[in-house]
Formats: structure tokens, C-alpha cells, sequence
């Protein structure tokens, strides 16, 4: 849950912390050099021996001190009552003793200056009010003594560069995937799964807990920092930071990719995951939006999150999304273009002159155009495959290579002889790939088998798949994190000097008069002070304005609609009237409306009738602006009708936002085909749909106020479009 | 391609053989007791030499004939000049001599009555004419020695069971999974998977090759009846005989699962595939359709087919679809339900008295409704595992349960002394599920290590899943199969008697005046003679017909549109009028319309105009039938406009089809919710839908010389539907 008082506590935390960045404190804590161990103890069964054993059975090299009032010793360490009687530094404290001793640790921690405690146990606010209270207490010590603390509820942290493993798993590996996770049990299952491939490694883990006090964006810059870590891995199954996560991964994702997995994407597993942590999920649409425009990599395998993780972690950023093939018999090379078509990614075209090349490098039988086939032309001749690659990666049209199918077993199928030419063929297109500067991908039967050829893939860090479709997902993941990298780089988030004049006026008026929604025509007027093009609007008080509205537009067909504070559902109400031409039918329109509103709510305060041309036909967009409670300011985009009622086919963008994010939300829904004209209709106006969207972004980003936008609907047309119906709301009252 | 030639010459085969059904013939090539290996040699490199090696290393317990004219013995063997000079009877020959060679040695087949051969060659029809012609040789001396034929261009065929191994690949386990593929390097991916693994085995596989002569539905004939396999794996780039492949499949589908990936599903995987075979894949969502109506499990992600034909073989068929899960930690727990959520598949709702039981066996922290999650309730007693399994499966409203998260790792995590209790666990969960009939899968982090309580479960037939999601696209594929076996056993094939005589008068007349097209009265009129509501019509041949339309229908808004053969695209020739009321008015517009027609196309003969009740609104859908080559006649289904022509949401079922497939074409769709009335709209009637689809089913079945039925638009209501259009058009004149 977000609580205000978390919301608080987390900007008054950095506010006292000014002096002193956050991230050298994750810094002192994942990098210990002394780390005092609070709850030692001599039964092996408990945590305050294992991490003591541990961190010596991998040669920690930094100090250990063993905490405990009652042993003089512990495994052989001298142990000390307190950290204050410690004469060293210590850097970092492994709390191993229940939740209720916290308040008083954490104020030994700050007499001894001490900057970092992960703390182990449970029994804070997850457990009920009692435990709320020790939260609160834990947090303000930890506030009040500069200690800032991991979890608690947590089971532990590891730098593995550092030899400290601090969670207790064994034979794990170091590497460059960093681990930040709101489950233990995920933290496992990618460690296993690394443990049975036998050939990737990690560089630190922080199991999150209940993130009292450091939160996932803290977590989430340390990685950044970290040069060890060349992508990292978020399990989260609720942000308790929403907005900071998203400016943290939009800094961070300019130097290394970041790989999130959301659990809790559906409403029952929303449930599942509330029963575990306390964080409720925004819908996984809209936080998907928003991670992918701050840079970021969602997964929604979790079996697939440790293999992009790798493959986005070793491999260079392509310059554009163009793959090409080279496999050795068909049936993976088709399985590998099914599935790149199925996420939408290119294959290249090669030119003619690699073309030529391919051909007199191959037999007749082959292909040489993507998929590249070598049809057996590589059997008896594996270096055949590194010139095949060669050739490909010196294409100008070609961004990446996927060699597929068979490689790392000429050897093991054909003749233990070719063992040689393969090790030195495996060599060869590991140099290829430095020196084309380009991703080189390998899928193969033989990788399962770990043959030696595949072996020196591997250790020269081209990753290699098993099976096709991971391979084509870390590929389709590249192209995007590459995409966004330099979207973010090159279009600016476009935020407004201000509230513009015109737009204070109307605002003011609506809450002097103390109403929480704006009149239609309010909603109009405010769209136009920030430069949206409204139709022409008529707001009759009386039915003899409409004499001007003819006097303006004359006998042209008009939509009369009531306005009213008391009357939401204006059609309901016989309170809307369509296509009404000239001075007498629209007066007789006007009286209608007034008089059905009189019948269907007596008590209605009527303003007036609000009278504006037809529009011409289009297509339907809704563009909606709301406050997530995690998130902030969010836009939506989406077509009108079913497809965002039954459909939800819809995007999400955090505001502020870039130009190439209004135009990546319009290109995302997947009916966007429509806008680009079905059923013999023109092209709808493109820019000046995304045009629009950038000044309600404008708009909403001056007035935060306001906490619902709706234009529902607007009518795209080739040039241009109408805004046929807009409602705003204030946030309680424009407070 | 389909050629005309095939479709004879395979129909004329099993003509021939009528006396000696084609499984008899496959089974002497999969459980032959004597082989023959054509082109033997002492050559090590060469197949000749390793499949005798092969053989004879495998302890292969028949009778072998080197057949070699040139050499007295072949590896200690006395090798024959030819199958003639054989005594003793010979089940099964392997060809490894060149393709021209066959013809030839199929004749000595012949002679010397021998069943089946293998051929391993390529250089057929795959290479252009002239190996076209060494086809049709080879098949021709096939069919006339009686001698089926695998292959050609196939790597070959194995049999574990029989110790028969003619592929050459290494290190297979005998088990109960079959494989046929188009691509040998799917194959050999299954089996080296399988080899990683080291817990799987396999029946019996065959490389397919060419399909010159037995094609793939006589080889899922074959599995079908095979003891040994519990679950064959199709891989298929193109079906030659796709209405066999779909009858046969609804009759083996009855006794095993049928796993079958279909590649070439993208346009450009055709392309791909088309490089590698001589077949031409239909559109994937209409062989998709296709699949599932006949009962098969149609996997599209080639890493899943392994696991998902290893849980189907392994795990009894439930009898609903509602899944229970007992996690350990909520990261799996959660993981889980997102992908069951997302695969449409419902969680079962425990009872009371089960919840009641769980909580008395489990902390006060636990979930103890579905997802169960024990929060440490098992880690220092497995038993409880086993405990809670017992309670949930013992729940009428449990079909499946699924153990998720970190079960066989209490040993390994918390306390070696737990092993006994945790593989007496494993045993009792074992026994659960057989004692309870229901399918129990495992998704364990320590399934990748493979500690002995995982080896005790997976020795006895539990499926174990290192992630969730392997594991959740096993159980909904699981439950498909389960539905599918039941709807086709129960929900009939729906076959008309024969032509109505008013379906054939009509027939008669448009043939009779040698037209490929109905007039739109005349589809409308045969829709009728198969009871299918139309809304009443008139044609006007003159414009004083229309008299008898207002004395009928009086002055009710009339939709008028053009009749003729030369016009199609009625609207843009000004032939349609809508919204005409009263003789007047419906004069005045048959004379525009046909003025317009004489303008638009001064030559078109003008039949008359057609006259109609406007239809009420409603949702507009499409339903029309096709002659797919590969299938033969098809129904599609969807919503009309957009939905077809941008979203391309339709569903299709090969006719005849059973009432129940037309109610699942239906739901099938996306989006389907919009029948159920959106938006305030009453929901259609489905009943009357599905009564129209199954009497436009009998109307095509009926009149075969019908090659497409288009009803575009339907209007469905909520009390009925209205047939706006009909088209119908017949194939290449009647004949």
C-alpha cells in the first residue's frame, strides 16, 4: 500500500541525506570491507553462524565481526557484545536478531557510524498493527542515526566481486547480472537455473523485503553504478516509488540495459501477490507503458527474464533492427523467422553483392538470401560458416546475425576430425563480431550438449541458445532497449514554462464556484488556451442567444447538449440533441432539452445549452490524462468504442513526455491500422493527432490540479480533427 | 504442392491395397524382425556401414542382410548382391544407394515380397524435372510391387522399443514419446533435449521426407496404434493429404494426445519452409482451427512441444478444467496464476471444509485458499506437503493440482536430515495422484538440480517443471484436450442427406444458363430451401413488380440493389438505395439505379433490382465457407468491417462440423464479448447464430459445385438475425 506517511518519510529521508548520496550508502553496504554480524552464534542451524561460515568458506577479505553479549567467541572469531565495542570500521551490519531489537541496534549503528544494515527478520508492518508500530519505530532510528537499512523481511544481499554472499546460496558464480527482487524464491530459481547451465554469473543480489526505508529506484541507481553489473534484474511485484523508479530507469538505461519482470500482471495474481508483499500493482498495461518509455526491458516470461538478461548483457546495441539468418537446414531457420515475424521483427535484405558472395561460398542447393541456408555446404568445411558470416556482417543492410540450427556439432555429427577447424571456426566468428561491431546471436541443437566449439562461444561472450524462440526474444529485446536508448537520448521530455493566463482564468472561475467538474465548454475553453484547436462553441443561457449562433454559423446542422453540474448522463436526460439547422428548430431544440432536463431531475441547475457544429465523420480516438497513485500524471491513447471498452487496446505514457512517445502510443495499439485508413477511408492526420496529445500533455502538466482529462470522443480526419466532447475534473476541489 | 497427380495417385494406392490395410505395412517397417540394408559397405563414413554398426551396438534382435554386389561380407556379415539372393524373409529394406537406383530395387522388393523400404537418398522431385521424373518412376514401381515406401530424402526412421535405430543419433532413451517431422533436425533437437535432460525417452520416429508415397496422416495412423507411444509429436511444415491428416486425427485423438507444431506460420516462415519442402502451408489460423477441431494439441512455441507431450503422456485426463495450486513462496505462486490468467485457464474455488482442513494443517500465516501458499508450514516437515495435496485433490472442485515453487529442495535448503521424510513425501504424492485420479504436475527450482525427491516423483510418472510457465501451458494444454476428446465424442458430425429438390432446381437454373455466380435472390432463396431465415425479398424485374412489394409489406423503409451478373460492385455503380419507403419513391429509385447501371456500364445485362426490408441493427458478422486445396470445404466466422478485414479475428472449422464446434467458433473469436451486448446493447442470439452457421454447413456440404458461400453481412439481433447479403459462387461452372 502507498502510504502518505511512506511518501513522507521517503522525501524527508533524502532531504536530510543531501550531503550525502544515497548511493554511497548501497555503495558501503554492498561493498563492505568489515561487516559485523548482529545474533552471531555458534548452532549451525542459524543464520548468525551460516553467513559467518560462508563468508569465510569464500575468503571474504574484509574484517568479520561477530556480535553477541553472551560468547566470547564465535567459530573461532572473537566475539563482542556490541558494534560499539568494536575498535575498526564497520561498514555494514547483518541483522539476524527479531524485528523488536531493531530501534536499539539501529542507534548503536549510528553511535558507531555505521552506514548500512540488512536486516533479516520479519514481523514488521506485514504481520499487522503491532508490527506497524516496530516499523515505525525501526524507521525512525534508521532516519534519526544516518543507517540506512535492506528489508527488513529480507533474506539477504551478495556481492559476489566482492566474496560477499550474505544469502547463503551456494556454488554461485560471479558474473554481470545483478538481482534485485521482491521474492527470495525468484533470486533462487535464477541462481539454480545458472547453476545447472554451468556458464553465467552474477554480481550482486538485494532481496528488497519490505522496502522500509531503501527503496527499488536506490536499488535500481546502485545497479547503474555498479560496473560489475552489465544488466540487472528486477523481480517487483509492486513499486512503492513509482515516479522515482521511472527517472532512475531513464538514467540508467542509457548506460546498461534494465530487465524488470512485473508479477502480479493479472488480477488474480494480483491477489497472490498481495498475500505476499504489501504492495498493491497499477495495471500491468499502464506500468508496462511507463517502464518501456523510461528504457526499460519488461519481460513476461518469467523463464525467459535470465536469458535476455544475458544475452542484452553481453551483447553490443545494434545500429537499427535488421536480422539476418544463417542456419544449417530448414526447420529451425523457419521456426526462427515464425517467430520473429510474430514480434514484429524485420529480416534484412541483403544486397546483391553478398548475395554473389553466398553463392560462390555455397553449394547450388543453398539459399543464399535471409535465411541464409547453407544446405549442407559447411559439413565437411565448418570454416565455411565463419566466411558465410563474414560476408553477412559486412552488409550494410544487416544490423544483426542469428547463425542457426546446428553449430558446435560438425565434430560430434559428421567427423571427430573437423574438431580442430570448428574450435578455430568458433574463434573466428567470436573475432567477426568485435570487428563488425555488430550483435551475433548462436542458437543450436548442440548447445544442450556444451561441446567444446560451443564452449569457446560461450567464455568469448556470444550468447548461445538452445532452442529459437529465446533466441528471437533476446534479439526482439535488443532492437527495442536500443530504440529506446536513443529515443530518450534524442527527444526531449517537452514540460511546460507554466500556466498560461487564459488557463489561471478558467480554473479560478471553476473553483471559486466551489465545483469539482468543469462544464463542457470550460473543459473547451481551457483546451484552446493551451492551443488545441476546439470547433466553434456556443454556450446559449438563454434561447435567444441562439440567434448569434446563426447569426455565426447559419443553417449549418448542430449538436445542442445541456450543461449542468447535476446532470452527468446527458443523452439519459433527453438532454442532447443532434443535426437541428436554423434559428426555429434549434429554438424549439433548446426548449425541449431545458424541458426534459426540468422532468428528469427537478433539481437540476441548468446553465445552459451548449450548441456547436457536427462533426464530420472519422475515426474515434479517446485521449485521457489521469493521476496513478503510483505513477503520477499518465496519458492514454486508445480508439474510441469497443476497442477501449471491450478491447482495451489502449497505451500508457508517463507526463511529461517526449514527441516520440506520443508517436510510439499511437503506433502501439494494435488496431492502429485503422488510423492509417481501412475500407477505402483517407489516412487520419497523424501529426496533428500527436500534435494534440503533446498539448494536452501541456496542459495537464500546468495544471496538476486537475486530476481526470477526458476527450472522449475526438474525430480524427485527414486533416485535422474535432474534439467532440472533453470533461476535466479537479483533485478535491482544486486543493 | 498439391498436385492433381498425388491426390489420384494416393487415392489410388489405398484402392489397390484394400486387402492389406497401410498400418500393417508400417507396422512391418517399425517392428520389422528382418532388415536388408541396400548399399552396405565397410566404409565407416558411410550410411551403409553405421546403421549396421548401429544396429548391432543397440543388441538389435533380427536378422540383418548387408545387401552389396561387390562385397562377400560387410562387418563380419555375409553380405548378398541382392535382396533375391536372401532366404529368409526380409520386413524392411534400407535404401542408401542414389535415387536413380530405386525403381530397380524396388522391383526385387516386389519379388521378393518385401513390405516397406527406407530411402534415404535425395535427388527427387525436390531438385526440379528431372529428379520429377525419377519420382514418378519410383512410385510408380512402389504401387506396383506393393512396397511402401518412407521417404524419400528422409534421414531415416528408429524404433527404440524394437532396438532399431536407422537415424544414427546417439545416447536415446526408449520411452513413450513418438516423433514424425519434416525436418530431421527437429528431431534430433527433441532427442539431444531429451539426452540434457536425461529422463526422457522415445518411442519410435520417422523422418518423412518427400512423402512420395506414405504420408503423414498413415504415419499418425501408426502411432495412434502403437502401444509404445503415449504421445507423438508432429512437426509438420506442409500437410499434402490434410483431410485424411484431420480424419485420422479425430479417431486417434480419441485414444492419445497428438502434439503437432505447425512451422511456416508468418509469410515469411513459408518462404522459409517452402526452401526446404515441396509443400505449400495454408493460412496457419485456418490449419489451427482445423487442428483443434480434430482433437489435436497445437503447440506454437517449438521450446514447449517437448514438455508439453512429456506432461500429456505422462498425466491422466481430467474431467474439468479448474486448477489448485500449492506453492511454498509467493514469487511462483504468483508467477503462475499471471500465465494460467493468461491462458484463460480458472482457478478452482476450495470448498469450506478444505479450507477448514488446510488451516488446521498449516501456520497462521499461510494462504489457505487457492493459490495455498504454506509460508514455511512444510519447511521443517515435508510431509505436510503431502498432507495439504491430499486435502486439495480430495475437493470436488479440484481437477488438477499443481505443486509450485521449491518442492525436493528441504534437504538440500534447510537440513540434510529431511531427505527420508521428503522421499517419502515424493512416494505419497505419487500415490495421491493415482489414488485420486486427477493430474498433478510439479514446478520446482530444484527441478534443475535434480535432487532425489525430484528423481522419485519424475521415475513415476509426475511431470516436474524447473519454471511455472512450461508447467502452466501443459495444464491448459492438458485441459484443451480434455474438452476436445469429450466434444468429439459426444457433439456428432452434422452430414445432410443429399441436395434438397429446391436446392437442386435452383442449381439447375444458374448452371443451366452457364453462370459461375448466383444473383443475390437466388443465394438467398437456397439459403432458404435449407431453412434459414431470410428476410422477405423481391425481385423486380420490372419497375411494376414494385406494387406487389408495398401490398405486402406496405410502406415499411426498403433497401433496393441492383440485380446483374455484370455488375459486382454494386454501390459504386450507384445500384444501391437504401431507406426507400412507398411505390413512388420506390419507383423513382428503380429507375435511378437502373439508369446509373446503364451509365456505369452501358454492356451489363440487367437482371432487375432487388427489393428488401431494411434490416434492424444490430452486430454485423460474416459467415462464409471456402474449398481450401489442402482441407477441402471451411467455414469462417467473425464479426464483420473492421474486425475481419484489420483485425483478422475469425475462427474456422473444416466441414462437416458438430453443433459444438460451431458454438466454439464463436467463442473462439477475440472479440466475442461483443455478442454478449456491449455498450448497453442486448446480447445477440447465439442459439440462432449457431443454427444459421449449421444449416449454411448443410447447404455446402450439400452442393459441393459450390466453391464459396459468402453471407456478408448477417445482423444479428437480439431475437434473431437478418441475412443482408448472400453471395455464392460455384466451382469453374458446376463441374
Amino acid at each position: 500500500m502507498h502510504s502518505p506517511r511512506n511518501a513522507r518519510l521517503s522525501s524527508k529521508a533524502s532531504d536530510e541525506k543531501g550531503s550525502r548520496p544515497m548511493t554511497n550508502a548501497l555503495n558501503s553496504i554492498f561493498n563492505a570491507r568489515s561487516i559485523a554480524i548482529i545474533g552471531a552464534s555458534n548452532d549451525p542451524a542459524k543464520r548468525g553462524n551460516q553467513a559467518i561460515r560462508k563468508l569465510r568458506a569464500d575468503r571474504y577479505e574484509g574484517t568479520i565481526y561477530p556480535i553477541n553479549p553472551k560468547a566470547p567467541e564465535i567459530l573461532g572469531l572473537k566475539a563482542y557484545a556490541s558494534v560499539l565495542d568494536v575498535d575498526g570500521d564497520i561498514d555494514l551490519v547483518l541483522v539476524c536478531t527479531p524485528a523488536k531489537s531493531l530501534p536499539s541496534i539501529l542507534d548503536q549503528c549510528g553511535d558507531k557510524k555505521i552506514p548500512g544494515a540488512v536486516v533479516l527478520a520479519a514481523g514488521f508492518a506485514e504481520i499487522g498493527p503491532e508490527g506497524e508500530a516496530i516499523a515505525e519505530a525501526t524507521l525512525d532510528a534508521a532516519r534519526r542515526n544516518n543507517v540506512r537499512v535492506v528489508g527488513p523481511n529480507t533474506n539477504g544481499v551478495f556481492n559476489l566481486h566482492n566474496k560477499m554472499n550474505m544469502v547463503g546460496v551456494q556454488d554461485v558464480e560471479p558474473g554481470n547480472i545483478g538481482i534485485c527482487s521482491q521474492s527470495g524464491n525468484m533470486m533462487l530459481a535464477f541462481v539454480t537455473e545458472a547453476k545447472r547451465r554451468g556458464d553465467l554469473g552474477f554480481s550482486s543480489y538485494v532481496g528488497v523485503g519490505n522496502q522500509l526505508d531503501v527503496n527499488l529506484a536506490e536499488y535500481l541507481q546502485y545497479f547503474g553504478d555498479d560496473e560489475d553489473t552489465k544488466a540487472p534484474i528486477f523481480y517487483v511485484e509492486g513499486f512503492k516509488d513509482g515516479r522515482t523508479f521511472l527517472d532512475t530507469c531513464r538514467d540508467v538505461t542509457q548506460k546498461k540495459p534494465v530487465v524488470i519482470y512485473k508479477s502480479g500482471r493479472t488480477e488474480a495474481g494480483q491477489v497472490a501477490a498481495s498475500s505476499h508483499t504489501g504492495s498493491l500493482a497499477s495495471s500491468f498495461a499502464l506500468t508496462r507503458g511507463l517502464l518501456k518509455q523510461a528504457g526499460a526491458t519488461v519481460v513476461e516470461q518469467s523463464d525467459e527474464i535470465l536469458s535476455i538478461a544475458e544475452g542484452l548483457s553481453k551483447l553490443p546495441v545494434p545500429k537499427g533492427g535488421r536480422v539476418a539468418i544463417l542456419a544449417d537446414g530448414g526447420g529451425h531457420a523457419t521456426v526462427t523467422v515464425d517467430a520473429l515475424v510474430d514480434v514484429g521483427v524485420k529480416l534484412a535484405e541483403l544486397t546483391s553483392e553478398t548475395t554473389e558472395k553466398l553463392r560462390s561460398l555455397l553449394p547450388a542447393a543453398a539459399s543464399s538470401v535471409n535465411p541464409v541456408d547453407v544446405a549442407g555446404g559447411t559439413d565437411d568445411d565448418p570454416s565455411v560458416c565463419a566466411d558465410c558470416a563474414d560476408v553477412i556482417l559486412a552488409d550494410e543492410n544487416v544490423d544483426i546475425l542469428m547463425i542457426i540450427g546446428m553449430y558446435g556439432g560438425f565434430a560430434a555429427r559428421f567427423n571427430p576430425a573437423l574438431l580442430d577447424d570448428e574450435l578455430e571456426t568458433s574463434q573466428r566468428i567470436v573475432g567477426l563480431s568485435k570487428s563488425h561491431g555488430k550483435p551475433l546471436l548462436v542458437q543450436s541443437v548442440y548447445a544442450a550438449l556444451r561441446t567444446k566449439p560451443i564452449e569457446v562461444l560461450k567464455e568469448s561472450g556470444v550468447p548461445v541458445f538452445v532452442w529459437p524462440e529465446p533466441a528471437v526474444h533476446c534479439v526482439s529485446e535488443l532492437i527495442a532497449y536500443a530504440g529506446a536508448r536513443t529515443r530518450n537520448a534524442t527527444s526531449p521530455l517537452v514540460v511546460p514554462d507554466g500556466p498560461v493566463a487564459d488557463g489561471e482564468k478558467i480554473l479560478s472561475k471553476v473553483t471559486g464556484e466551489d465545483r469539482d467538474a468543469f462544464y463542457e465548454h470550460e473543459a473547451k475553453d481551457l483546451l484552446t488556451a493551451y492551443g488545441v484547436n476546439v470547433p466553434g462553441q456556443f454556450l446559449s443561457r438563454t434561447e435567444d442567444d441562439l440567434a448569434k449562433v446563426t447569426g455565426e454559423l447559419g443553417d449549418a446542422p448542430m449538436a445542442m447538449k445541456i450543461v449542468s453540474q447535476d446532470i452527468l448522463h446527458k443523452s439519459d436526460a433527453g438532454g442532447v440533441k443532434l443535426k437541428i439547422s436554423g434559428e426555429t428548430d434549434l429554438r424549439e431544440a433548446y426548449r425541449e432539452i431545458v424541458a426534459n432536463a426540468r422532468v428528469y431531475n427537478p433539481d437540476a441547475d441548468v446553465h445552459g445549452v451548449l450548441v456547436a457544429p457536427m462533426a464530420q465523420s472519422g475515426v474515434e480516438i479517446i485521449i485521457g490524462v489521469v493521476h496513478d497513485p503510483m505513477f503520477g500524471p499518465v496519458m492514454m491513447f486508445g480508439l474510441g468504442g469497443i476497442f477501449v471498452e471491450v478491447l482495451k487496446d489502449v497505451s500508457f505514457r508517463a507526463l511529461p513526455m517526449s514527441r516520440a512517445d506520443a508517436h510510439e502510443m499511437v503506433e502501439e495499439i494494435q488496431s492502429s491500422e485503422i488510423l492509417d485508413g481501412v475500407r477505402g477511408d483517407l489516412p487520419v492526420d497523424k501529426e496533428a493527432l500527436e500534435d494534440l496529445m503533446m498539448k494536452v500533455s501541456q496542459l495537464a502538466l500546468a495544471h496538476p490540479e486537475i486530476k481526470e482529462i477526458d476527450l472522449n470522443p475526438v474525430i480524427l480526419r485527414n486533416d485535422g480533427y474535432d474534439v467532440v466532447d472533453a470533461r476535466m475534473i479537479l483533485n478535491s476541489k482544486g486543493h
